[in-house]
């Protein structure tokens, strides 16, 4: 069922407009699901910048569902989720730059001296960015726009294995 | 069913109340829905803040489903989506400061090499604040403060329509 | 059902493999649930982090569902929810350096004009941070790293009791 709806609400120059987009799954009962699949992806670390879109999808596609959401869990602490326009110049230098700003690598972590390593910065920046991202999906498919890519960053001073969880939730 | 306990849990100052709320429907078996809609806002461009928390509970209330989660998500890679206490001060002013300290308007970006645009920082920006949000909700209603509204910041340099996702999930 | 495939997929570099891990359950039809509780949490305020992760596998396990997702989300607009590795260092120094970078407690905020208040840092900082965090869980259990603790941090400059919404959606 689409049907579409206008109406202006409060608060000045916002104008809202709706477009019903319920699933006619709903109409005759639930069928729903909890799929839930690992995604490892391999990283170079030092704010690498991976487009795990394709996979994602791939996961919604696999799960015969058709609607519903994509919950992304990042395991581990150096590492986040997020969305991006995927291209050079975001990817390999702007993201970085800003990361930078907030938890510069030459900083100084006592988390470093808790452990005798060199990640401080790492585990800052992962919090702050987050590790975990909702993704709907509608018709089997996800609601991103085009110039918009699912995103691993990993903050971490090596190549790592990360593990993404993709939950899959819907019917 | 509304039940109370009281427990207390390790950590030393860490002292945690539980108060259950589970939806009766729940004991009557699953009536879950997925509902999508689209809720399309006009914004200014240039860090624009707007309040949507009306817009989502408009389709909370509007869904039927009694307990869930509204899951958002800003289409598109300039904008973003978190909450504050909605007042002139913060939406005018201050989150807006932050953002330039953490990617200067004025910056250099290699984004903008890429496209030959002037968007690079709203970019940047977009990725460190996110594009979804989860709010829960309980007896048809958000779960957020009184003081604690749902935004949308427009980072872009030109006014735009925006589109949120606004999935709904529950029973 | 457990399953493992490999795949290689585009862009080089990035290898992905996936394990499949859906829930039996699945296959024998839904029995979803939708369970929402509130955790408290006493808080000293200035940057305090607590880790939370018992609270919330604690309401996984007590509300029988084996897989799902916990969406937690903070009551109020000055603090938030992430993961880290919770530990000394990053907890009460290394997240604290970076906030005050982002937003410093000393600077000139136009909220505090508005209410003559001091938690102008405070409010910026929660909505960077962001109120909302989806964990997956199965087999009744987190998904998280052994060093990924789910913390809040509450950036008020008073001690606070702050209510987490768990809500918990699965079957």
């Amino acid at each position: 069922m689409v049907a579409a709806e206008v109406m202006s609400c409060g608060g000045g120059a916002v104008r809202v407009r709706y477009r019903v987009q319920d699933n006619p799954l709903s109409e005759k009962g639930w069928h729903g699901m909890v799929k839930t699949k690992q995604i490892q992806v391999q990283t170079k670390g030092n704010c690498h910048v991976i487009d795990i879109t394709d996979q994602v999808a791939d996961e919604v596609t696999g799960s015969g569902v058709q609607a519903g959401v994509a919950t992304l869990f990042n395991v581990g602490s150096t590492a986040g989720l997020t969305t991006t326009e995927y291209e050079p110049g975001l990817a390999n230098y702007d993201l970085k730059a800003a990361f930078e700003r907030i938890a510069p690598e030459a900083g100084h972590y006592e988390h470093e001296q808790t452990w005798h390593d060199d990640n401080g910065h790492a585990h800052v920046r992962a919090s702050l960015l987050g590790p975990s991202l909702s993704v709907p999906f509608t018709d089997g498919r996800l609601t991103p726009g085009t110039w918009q890519q699912i995103i691993l960053v990993d903050f971490d001073t090596r190549p790592r294995t990360r593990t993404v969880i993709c939950q899959i939730i819907g019917e």
